[in-house]
């Protein structure tokens, strides 16, 4: 009996995807009030942590971060109420997507094998990146 | 006004990861009767929709598939009971998860800019993969 994990990301319109990965800086942001400090907290380059902010920022009309005197560079960043509006309906739909999908797919997580077999036999069939599997 | 996509995948234990890529499959074995056709219909080789069904059957207790006469290179795969219990399974918890994520992404969705200038800053912002975004 194996529980089931959903991976997920938001895809809304064209350009804009919000997954794990933005939700945890925005987050980090919140409590550090500082987006190299954020970045370093999540072992990400401040050059990556700018850019998935700034992503962020551009495809939306009103802005998740703020920052502060000095700049990104020199000053602080913190939410706007809107960026933590994101953050709390990303964190209550991830709560309820994981629930859900325990739920729905308890009876194939009850057949799931745990074997050295298995193991190898995933190994073998595999040099597939885990997202094609 | 944007609506929201949830791209997902279902990770089971260590070894099993189930998404959009396996279901499709095992669609398509469905509906063809055969392995080399259903791969055919997706677009994808042979061998990578071999690799995908055999760590899916390698992870499970009960296979998704029944390779017919000649086995799966020369005859049929049919799905087992269990396969199409997957299917349902997939499919209803993404529909469900669809229409949770269309409603509690709408008032971020309401914010999502579109124009030229989005898309200009976003193509700058990134050279990043949009799973990072």
């Amino acid at each position: 009996m194996a529980n089931a994990v959903i991976r997920f990301r938001v895809d809304i319109g064209a350009e804009l995807g919000i997954g794990p990965g933005k939700i945890a800086l925005l987050e980090q942001i919140g409590e550090s009030g500082s987006l190299s400090q954020a970045a370093r907290a999540l072992g990400m380059s401040y050059r990556r942590a700018w850019q998935l902010l700034a992503s962020l920022n551009a495809c939306l009309q009103e802005p998740v971060t703020h920052a502060q005197k000095g700049g990104q560079h020199g000053g602080g960043s913190s939410l706007t109420p809107f960026g933590r509006q994101l953050i709390r309906a990303y964190r209550a739909f991830d709560a309820e997507t994981q629930r859900r999908g325990a739920r729905a797919f308890r009876a194939v997580g009850a057949k799931v094998r745990r074997t050295r077999r298995a193991r190898g036999a995933v190994a073998a069939a595999s040099g597939l990146p885990l997202s094609e599997r």
